[in-house]
């Protein structure tokens, strides 16, 4: 296990699916920072289950408590200890687990590392875990929103094989992605997008899809070359999320099919007379350190590894078996991994953010 | 900046590309391990310049010396200080980086974050850098290869806009990657690779594409989760790589445009009793840990940021001009990135290997 | 902030001493370890306040409960949340902290460190925030002792300044320390030190003290020269605790008056073929290297900063004042210090013992 | 091994006694910081052997080479690789060592622990190791200076059963430590230290004693609670050296005999509206936190366990033999290890120095 992460601004996570609860502490976020209960629940239930017909239709509240770190509205500078109690456990959904390791899930790799598993629902490896990342970077979000002006918005941007959505990053808005329950600000591919996790669904099956992000308002030079560049440690966070299979800045694989000539960003003069860039096929990032413009990335899902339909497949033994999921699940995880991704990506931020101000003058 | 890298098996590189020399410390290899210089030496010949028409024909021996850790051809479990000496620097060939930033390349962030650049090439945002993770890395592949049995093989998938190669990462080794200067074991794509990147050199223009990379042999169970999984490593690691725009793990990208019923790998009995599975669109990892198939990665590099053909843009006080590059370079990266894309997957997977060591009885 | 302690084996802790809670994360203890509520209970039961004459009649039942990480009586190999909820505040008692910083308190430095500080009680200051140390310790001396059969006991040995006591380290045990209040397993002494302490109590006044501690049973190997050398682990992890103001290993400060004719281990052969020593002036440790010897180490601890009487001092605007406490505080703080002194030394040595086991075969 | 220091501000240090040479990488030190080799030689050359009779009569010049992350005489923000060559190996002097393992030393434990040991010399064990901690302290120095004004002094505080030294720490210079070879500011003292060094030299013996050290100008809030305060790191860098065996800050172990009473220290007004303590038991922290008053601590240091005179003792195989050291050796540590307490002191402030400049607006 490895549930710490970031160098100056730090969470540590906790909780299995099934247990008491999960949760998390931040340590290291700066003192006299506003911070209430409500910041941090309002990220949650942008993650939760059940929010609408395209989710898992579990009802789980994912009430947050703060236990310590916040005093009268304000952060102390300590570490701030976030709970969500558990309360929708259904155990008896995933009996068979115990006796067929479910195909593209964990159960098998948890068995082989640890020599045993958490009973029911994949233990650290359910996407439930990711509550105390959400919870986590909200913090993270006010940090940088309150200290830098930073902002992070993150959108759903393909699902499937439909046609990816047009959405300009210098401009949308959370309230945009939030219109519509699948989380795309363009309307039209959000009504394709929800049309094809609706057949999935209804077929027993699941789709995958992409979510984008971008990061606006963060001053050039953030990031720590050479391991720790901004783009590696968006990198590093995006594929720690579960179902992640790929990661892209700026132009990503595209990219690749370009010329040097089309490919570089030409600089400008800015009104303010700092430079900027013509295009951003950087993604907002050169060498590794953030250079003024957006930053945007793209983060692949596979498709829900849970599904209705009967998979053959062997158990722990060996023995060949079909296996028939009961429990209740996402037809497709984007829509609520869009909150995730946010979170992921301020936490990173927040901490370069104070790498480099521990360099400045 | 941020040279550290790795947590029991642990690297700190230094080095510009144009002062007295650059190296790495591996802090934490374990003791008794052979290595030569030879090893370490025979991993740099791969990645320096001037070993082919397809890269730049700037002349760097590269020659590694071992500083300490090693005695009587075999590891102390002490540090092992590697050195390379620098010795064709040509100042002058960068004199107008002075004046104006490179599109796409550090020089403007590099000024944004310390004030200051490295004179001439670059400094630490040059790709000399990667030399100390190359003989770092070549450390790591020894305890891999003799420790567990595990080998990592990278290779040349894309170039541009060319299909793709065919290779089949079960089988692929080293020796089939080196037989072409592309550095593609499918010989009818590495000719058309060639043939692209000759044609851009000559145009004074550049390409991007793909290295794909497999890890083999790598038991069941190696990788942290919840935020050191082994895909969120090595995405770490190679987004860290100068150049590198994206990251793929097992069906990437392409795998969002399946149905969990298409995606699933199912389970098989293999011969020896163990699990293994019938497809490997998982890319050899399971809820961040490894299940026993091999680890199969992609990662993209842009096009090289630096080319021959005049750039419009605008020097650091914003007054346009038009920057010509008068410095050597490669015109592709990606033959001499295969042995730094497998250095970088050996020192994420050395770690991983001694973490999961720490935890067994 | 950093309450993140080890590598390996490590441990996040939160909680002010007057807010909803405190606890603490273990991350990185290996599965299948048994471990019960009351396994952890037991160690917050001999720190907890109110236990005794000799403590602050301030009641806190300290109830720990497992959040995560545990599943039928045995660990998953996951982070084990721990928490404890705060149940007997009594803000008003520290009104005057507010106006005035308590002399040789953290009151003036939070204020300075942070721009502002936890009301009532000293927030991370306070000495509560060491059962969140007490209960993750727990956890750690259960894997020592069940792992490896290593095990730890620590007593007062000096309080004031009266004659130390006279205790074997190779035999002395945990029952032989609880046999008495003040946690001394040599009763003459022990009855010294309660009258001493019992005195300065009722004169209003505190007294400071040594407790002794050593690592018994552990392997010749552990610590990781040269920057965490099992001394440098162990000294930093005491002087992390509140009050503690000087640390030995071994001869310690007696041992620099003597030559190194005196002074030196002569090697002796074991029964079982390995090697001991004849003395034990290292501690246990050669070159930052357990021997296989016990480990001794002592730790000094100050008189309690608060005290009844009146203190002349300064106010936050520099005023003369006369400072009177009125909270209820330890008269001295040895014999609650004892179990978090093992505590700290289970944390480090479960950490040095992992981190040897990553590097072995 | 653990050969990576600090946080921040962070150090890897590699290189034996006996092989090519040792240094040090000190990446996360800010820009444009003033910076030559002649900074970092007088530091070296204070702690390198053959300076006078009080020392080991080896030769050894200690040139210390800038390998990258300086320019024009200032820092780059990149790692600074620094590298001194051996020169003056003697290997035959350590023959004995490969079948008798020395007493006290780490010859037997490193054996244990890597199954191996460097041949000659003690290895990373071995005293000349700390030239990389004195290159690197170095350069916290200068950051230490010349960013905050923070200035640190050690001195030889007492030598064997000599009475110690009579010195202030608010005024001691590092010029009035260096008036003598001994370095003692206090010449009566140093006079007698020098009289039983040479004694116990002339007699083939060894002593011990207590290097002090101060750290002034350090501003109020430094130190990371809770498992980082000033004292704790301080405490952990000091045990990190070879043969230390005590730490003490502020009153330390003698503090425990006074009463809370007598120990406290009142605040006072300073002319400049800030607050200040009338005395400093509290040796400059308060929780963990610098608190503007000098910082003042105490290192143990054992007498050195290489002597001249014969020692019976056992070999490897458990057979009784007599040892006789051969090798040239330091008759009393202390003197050589006044630089190497200031380097790890300015390692560790400088890292707390930069952590605080994280968190503050």
């Amino acid at each position: 296990m490895s549930s710490v992460f970031g160098r100056l601004f730090r969470v540590s996570t906790f909780g299995e699916s099934h247990g008491a609860g999960l949760g998390a502490v931040v340590d290291g976020c700066p003192p006299r920072l506003p911070l209430s209960v409500t910041d941090i629940q309002a990220a949650l239930d942008r993650r939760r289950p059940g929010q609408s017909a395209l989710t898992t239709p579990r009802q789980e509240p994912d009430q947050v408590e703060i236990l310590s770190g916040v005093q009268d509205g304000a952060t102390l500078g300590t570490p701030i200890g976030l709970l969500i109690r558990n309360t929708d456990q259904k155990p008896a959904d995933y009996k068979d687990t115990d006796e067929v390791p479910r195909p593209s899930h964990a159960d098998y790799t948890y068995q082989m590392k640890y020599g045993m598993r958490a009973r029911s629902g994949g233990g650290r490896a359910s996407a439930r875990e990711t509550a105390a990342r959400v919870a986590a970077g909200a913090v993270a979000s006010q940090l940088l929103r309150l200290r830098w002006g930073v902002e992070v918005v993150a959108w759903v941007d393909a699902v499937g094989d439909e046609d990816p959505a047009l959405v300009d990053p210098a401009t949308v808005t959370q309230d945009a992605v939030d219109t519509n329950a699948v989380r795309c600000p363009d309307i039209d591919a959000a009504d394709r997008f929800t049309d094809l996790i609706t057949s999935a669904r209804d077929a027993g099956d699941s789709v995958g899809g992409v979510v984008a992000c971008v990061v606006r308002g963060c001053p050039a030079g953030w990031g720590e070359p050479v391991f720790e560049k901004a783009e590696a440690r968006l990198a590093g966070a995006m594929l720690s999320l579960p179902a992640s299979k790929g990661f892209e800045i700026g132009s990503g694989f595209a990219g690749t099919r370009l010329r040097g000539s089309q490919h570089n960003d030409a600089f400008v003069a800015r009104a303010d007379g700092s430079l900027g860039t013509a295009t951003n096929r950087s993604g907002g990032v050169q060498g590794g350190i953030t250079n003024g413009e957006p930053v945007v990335i793209r983060v692949a899902f596979k498709p829900t590894s849970t599904i209705a339909m009967p998979q053959p497949t062997v158990d722990y033994e060996g023995k060949a078996t079909v296996l028939e999921a009961k429990g209740r699940h996402d037809p497709c995880v984007l829509p609520r991994a869009v909150p995730i991704v946010e979170a992921m990506a301020a936490l990173v931020m927040a901490d370069l953010g104070m790498l480099q101000a521990g360099r400045d003058d």
